[in-house]
């Protein structure tokens, strides 16, 4: 059984069916969230920096000190909806609180259609229905109800010494770093104090949900919840302060690897690997503008080793880009290298791409020791069918 | 009779086939072009911002005082083809010279493929051909010889008191704006003098072919050159310079349009306008936003009017956007307003995407005076099938 955020000591998850989304996913998937935690537990949050934010943004935005719990829908992002949406928002916060019997406060988050206000009577009939199974949702389940257009149920789970970390994330368009068009929830059963627990999350997420991009597109709606319970009484010092952020990086790359994974339409991820820059600014500006050009997402779609795409696209990005210098591998083969093309059998590179699900694409600036990798996929048919028709 | 360059008085026309873009266009189209002035002319130029830039970039940015020629091809963009790639760009301007027994500096260009040496024997048989009908290439016949995935040539004329200017482009790929994926070739038989030409192509190119986007990546051979032949004897000076900037700005303002039009798959073109921004800076990178978009550009396709999307971006421009102050119109329609939807008809503004080729978005900030307008076009099923099969 995969492990995820409910696997966590402390934490309890239900799912409700509201009936929300149905206009996106026909079928009985839940649609409800709620997370309780059995005592008020330390948290910190990372949000969209996006300049519009959505309504459960700005409340969840105004929380400090410690939560009792977490309520989220999925189908109605409750953005761009005015003072109205506010309300909602505090209003699903009122209603999980009384149908789970809990004090404290929560947080709370939304996903889907934008500009749309959330049908209240839906809300709080899946949050009623959350309630009664709270402490009954597992595994996938808690993912499971945030889904919009996702495919899979994203979860992840590690373990360190004496405490383990589990999390869940949606995510599959509108994903363009600081941050993805996403939701994670993430718990640690670890005593962490708020400060290191925020500094962890901060460079976990730099490396991770900001490392990733289906589309460009940054959405209103973005935010990465991390709640430290302490049940397993282990607390997090500077002795295994190291650990704790190692074991949590790798699990929000984990999740991103899945979201990415999960982008509309994608049927290959590709890792642009940026190495021997000058600083590691250099390599994410490069990494970062190849992994958003449409023109080496189609070729990837397409198995083209078109290296000529990628080479533009690391000059377009102004960060420096010597092409004398750099060299071009995909996969194990040289493409590029002396600012020109390198001998090498197109047949192979393009056999390489068709066979494999994930692509390896390494650029060598040569100019220093810095690296950064970045995580895309390709642009397919199915881009433009799910997104010409979302709300059709 | 469409008029381009080559109704200017003082410029010779002629095209060749050589066989160089047999595999994207398999008719019979030119693929060289041979352009002549009666007289050595002044010039400006504009040249592409990658820093990976093509050899004929390299070899046209050494080239000062006057011009007596161009020549250039497509089908294959001498791109990324190290010191090889220089030495044919020079043979390029060579075999110009020798075949149309003109004395005096010629400009060069070439557009297509990246990083495939240039066909030299081809060429040479392109070059010859066009030499041979220098000055018979008339109208769309110019611009015909510089397509590559375009569907239509792009010509643009206009008459001022006394003079002339026409011009020539191709683009519909790799277009994003510093600048686009394009060559544009224009000539006018106003005498001006250089500083005068080229405060006038800069501040052009800024509303023209610096404001549009088909899909956000730059090219390594972007180019535009602007020659003046003084055939008309009519000077510019600061009496008629600012009717000049006005004709000029329109040609060039035609050509992008045409840029747009024909973007790869592209079935409508949409015209971002952003209004009553604080500065023209502001107005800019928030029209930029939406017009690059891939959400906001599928939803296009779809004739889907998902302002949710339009909004969202705005916010993700990150120059100052409020949503509470921010109107946003589609064609006559107020679709947003105070934070939130307005109350409009989605059927009658879907049906006027849908019987439009031309979609205004017109997105009022409310903070300011100022105002840009960007041209994008949409996202469709064909730009991926474009691009994913380009090479193959």
């Amino acid at each position: 059984m995969k492990k995820g955020i409910a696997e966590v000591p402390g934490v309890k998850c239900g799912v409700g069916f509201g009936g929300i989304k149905k206009t996106i996913h026909p079928t009985n998937k839940p649609d409800t969230l709620l997370i309780t935690f059995d005592e008020p537990s330390t948290f910190v949050a990372v949000f969209t920096q996006n300049e519009v934010k959505a309504a459960p943004i700005k409340v969840s935005q105004q929380i400090k000190g410690k939560i009792s719990g977490i309520v989220a829908n999925s189908g109605n992002a409750n953005a761009c909806t005015g003072d109205e949406g506010i309300q909602n928002a505090l209003t699903m916060i009122q209603l999980a609180k009384e149908y789970s019997k809990t004090k404290g406060q929560f947080l709370v988050a939304s996903t889907g259609v934008i500009g749309e206000p959330l049908p209240m009577d839906r809300i709080e009939k899946g949050i009623k229905e959350a309630a009664k199974n709270l402490g009954e949702a597992v595994s996938i389940q808690p993912a499971e109800a945030i889904m919009t257009t996702d495919t899979f149920p994203k979860v992840a789970f590690e373990e360190g010494k004496g405490y383990v970390i589990g999390g869940i994330a949606k995510g599959a368009g509108m994903i363009d770093p600081s941050m993805a068009t996403m939701l994670s929830f993430i718990a640690t059963d670890a005593q962490i104090p708020e400060d290191l627990l925020k500094t962890a999350l901060k460079e976990a997420v730099e490396v991770s949900f900001n490392a990733i991009t289906v589309d460009g597109d940054m959405s209103t709606n973005d935010c990465v919840f991390l709640v430290a319970t302490g049940k397993s009484n282990v607390e997090i010092n500077k002795d295994n302060f190291s650990e704790f952020k190692r074991k949590l990086t790798n699990l929000l790359k984990s999740l991103a690897y899945q979201i990415v994974k999960d982008g509309e339409g994608a049927t290959k991820v590709a890792r642009i690997r940026i190495k021997n820059a000058v600083n590691r600014e250099q390599a994410k500006k490069i990494a970062r503008k190849i992994a958003l050009s449409p023109l080496v997402k189609t070729a990837i779609f397409g198995c083209d080793p078109n290296w000529g795409r990628i080479i533009a696209a690391a000059g377009a990005a102004q960060a420096g880009f010597k092409e004398e210098k750099a060299e071009l591998k995909i996969g194990q083969y040289l493409l590029f290298k002396n600012g020109k093309k390198s001998n090498y059998n197109e047949e192979k590179v393009w056999k390489y791409m068709k066979d494999n699900e994930e692509i390896v694409i390494e650029l060598h600036l040569n100019q220093g020791t810095e690296e950064f990798e970045y995580l895309t996929c390709d642009f397919s048919y199915d881009y433009i069918k799910i997104n010409a028709e979302y709300r059709t």
